[in-house]
C-alpha cells in the first residue's frame, strides 16, 4: 500500500495548504479519502492522474471534506471519463450530490455510483479478492465513519527448485501460492506448506477523521500497520477540542499506544498553530513513532 | 476602480492556475465576480482579507464559476463573520445554495442576501451614490449574464483661492463640487462651473464571461475604459468555441474594436493551449491595447 497526503489541515485555509484528504493506491487500485474544495487543483500540482481514481470515500458532511466532491464529478465528465466511479459516503451527502445534480442537469459521462452510509455499526463496504474496506464509527459532531483498509491474500513465496524437484506441474504454482494443496505428475498430494513459505503480511491502514477521544475504536484498529488519526488541537486547547469534538494530540497518542499500532500519522491540524513540531512533541511523550501529514507526503506502508 | 485577476483559466484545472474570478475594488466597496472551487485558497495566497468582499456575483451556473461558493459562505461562518453579505447569482445558483445550506443544516453566522438574477435584458442590480453594477445578457450554453460597473458622482474640483475671493461659505463647497450650484454670503448665486473644474473621469469596467460571439453586447459596453472579454479558443479551433458557445480571441478583439473600449483584458483560457502568447497575438491583428489575465495580476482602471 501507499499513502499521499494530498491536504493535511483543518477546516480554515492556510496559505499553501489543503484542508485534509489522501490517495491510498492499494493492489492497484486508487482510493481518494475525503475530498475538499480544491482536490483537482492538489491532483494536479501532484501529477496524479485524474482518471486513476477507483473510489472516493467521504468520512461525513462537513465541507473540509465534501466541497470538492461536485467539481470532480463534474470534471471527469468534461474529460469524457468511461469508466465506474463508486462514492462511498452519509446521506447527507448523497442527498446535496443527488439535488445539485438534478438542478443544474449536469452531464455524466460515466457510471457513477452513490453509496450511502447510514450505519452506527461498523460495516464491510468493500471485498474483493486482494482487500478489503470497513467502516470505523468516530465521534464528531455529524455521523462521522473512518475507514479500515485490509490486504488478504498476499502470495505465499514458491520454492521454485523444489517445486521442479518435486515433479509440480508449472500451472499449479499459482494455487500453492494461495495456499492450496495440488498433485504432482506422479500422482502424489504435495501440501502447500512444503514448497512454499510465509509471503509478504497482508497490511492494514485505518484512517480516522474527524473524531473526539474515542476508545470504542481501538479494538477494530489493533495493530493496523500505520493509524492516520486527526489531532486538530493541542493539549493546551482541550476544551476547544471537548467543544468541537475534535481530538488533541495527546488523544491521538493515546489512540495509537493502546491500540497498539505501528505508526502513527496525525493531521486535520487547527490553522491558529505555526509550529506544527508541538504536536509532534506533544505524541512523543507517551507514543515514538509518530510523523506529521503534510501535502504531498507518502508513504510506504 | 482596482481589479484583481484570482484566476484566468478555463473550466479544467492546470497546474497552478485556477478557473475565472476577479475581486473588484470600486469606491471601497470588494466585489467578487464568479467565485470557482478554490477560491478561497487563492484569497490566502493573495493575500486578500476574505471579511472584506462585500458582493458576490455569479455569472452562470457551470461549476468553474460558482463551485467555490458554497465553501466562502460556509467559512465565513467559521471566521464569525458579522456584516451582512450578498450574492447576486441565477436560479440555479440560488436553489442549489439554499437546498445544501438545507440539507446540511449549515450555519450562518451573518446576514446572507441572495439575489436571483432571472431577467433576459439588462437590469440595474445594485445603485449606490458612488457606483453602479447592471447586468450584460451574454450568449452561452446555459443562462448567463456579465457585469458592467459605473462609477459616478466623482467629485469636480475646487478653486478653493476663487472660492474664497467669491465669499462662498465653506459648508457649500461639498455642493460645489457635486456640480450643484449655491449661494455665496452676499446672496448672490454661484454656478458651479465658475468655481469648479472636471474632477476624475467616471471609469466604467465590463465583465463579460462565458459567451458566443454577442454584437448585441457592443451597445452596452461601448467606450468602457476595461473589458474583460472571455477567450476560451483560438480562431483556429473556431468549431470547437461554436459547440461549447463559446468566443475566440479573434472575436473578443472584434467586440472591442467595435464597442470602441479603451482596454481588453482576455481570460478563460481552454488548457488545450500551451502558449497563451498566440491568444495576444490574435487579438493585436486588430485590436492592439489588449493583454492577457493571468493569476494575480492587478489592473488600475
Amino acid at each position: 500500500m501507499k499513502l499521499k497526503i494530498l491536504g493535511s489541515q483543518g477546516a480554515l485555509p492556510r496559505r499553501g495548504m489543503y484542508s485534509s484528504s489522501q490517495i491510498l493506491n492499494i493492489k492497484n487500485k486508487h482510493i481518494l479519502i475525503d475530498c475538499p474544495e480544491g482536490i483537482q487543483f492538489q491532483l494536479k500540482s501532484f501529477r496524479i492522474k485524474f482518471s486513476k481514481i477507483d473510489f472516493i470515500l467521504i468520512s461525513h458532511a462537513h465541507g473540509d471534506h465534501y466541497f470538492g466532491l461536485i467539481g470532480l464529478i463534474s470534471t471527469y465528465s468534461l474529460l469524457r471519463r468511461k469508466n465506474k466511479l463508486s462514492v462511498f459516503c452519509p446521506r447527507v451527502v448523497s442527498e446535496i450530490l443527488n439535488t445539485q445534480m438534478k438542478i443544474s442537469s449536469m452531464f455524466i459521462s460515466y457510471e457513477l455510483e452513490i453509496i450511502e452510509l447510514n450505519s452506527n455499526d461498523s460495516e464491510k463496504i468493500y471485498e474483493s479478492n486482494d482487500f478489503s474496506i470497513s467502516t470505523i464509527p468516530l465521534k464528531h459532531s455529524t455521523y462521522c465513519n473512518g475507514f479500515l483498509f485490509q490486504e488478504k491474500n498476499n502470495k505465499r513465496k514458491l520454492n521454485i527448485d523444489l517445486a521442479l524437484k518435486l515433479n509440480i506441474n508449472k500451472v499449479y504454482y499459482n494455487k500453492l501460492t494461495k495456499g492450496e494443496n495440488v498433485f504432482n505428475e506422479n500422482g502424489d498430494e504435495i501440501n502447500y506448506r512444503e514448497v512454499t513459505s510465509k509471503g509478504l503480511k497482508n497490511k492494514s491502514y485505518a484512517y480516522c477523521s474527524d473524531t473526539t477521544y474515542y476508545p470504542s475504536i481501538i479494538e477494530k484498529i489493533s495493530h493496523v500497520d500505520l493509524l492516520y488519526h486527526e489531532s486538530t488541537f493541542l493539549e493546551k486547547d482541550r476544551e476547544k477540542a471537548k467543544l468541537t469534538m475534535h481530538s488533541t494530540a495527546m488523544d491521538a497518542a493515546k489512540i495509537a499506544r493502546d491500540a497498539q499500532v505501528n505508526k502513527l500519522i496525525i493531521g486535520h491540524f487547527s490553522s491558529r498553530y505555526e509550529n506544527l513540531d508541538l504536536f509532534v512533541n506533544e505524541v512523543k511523550q507517551i507514543f515514538q513513532n509518530v510523523e506529521l501529514a503534510f501535502d504531498g507526503k507518502d508513504i510506504d506502508i
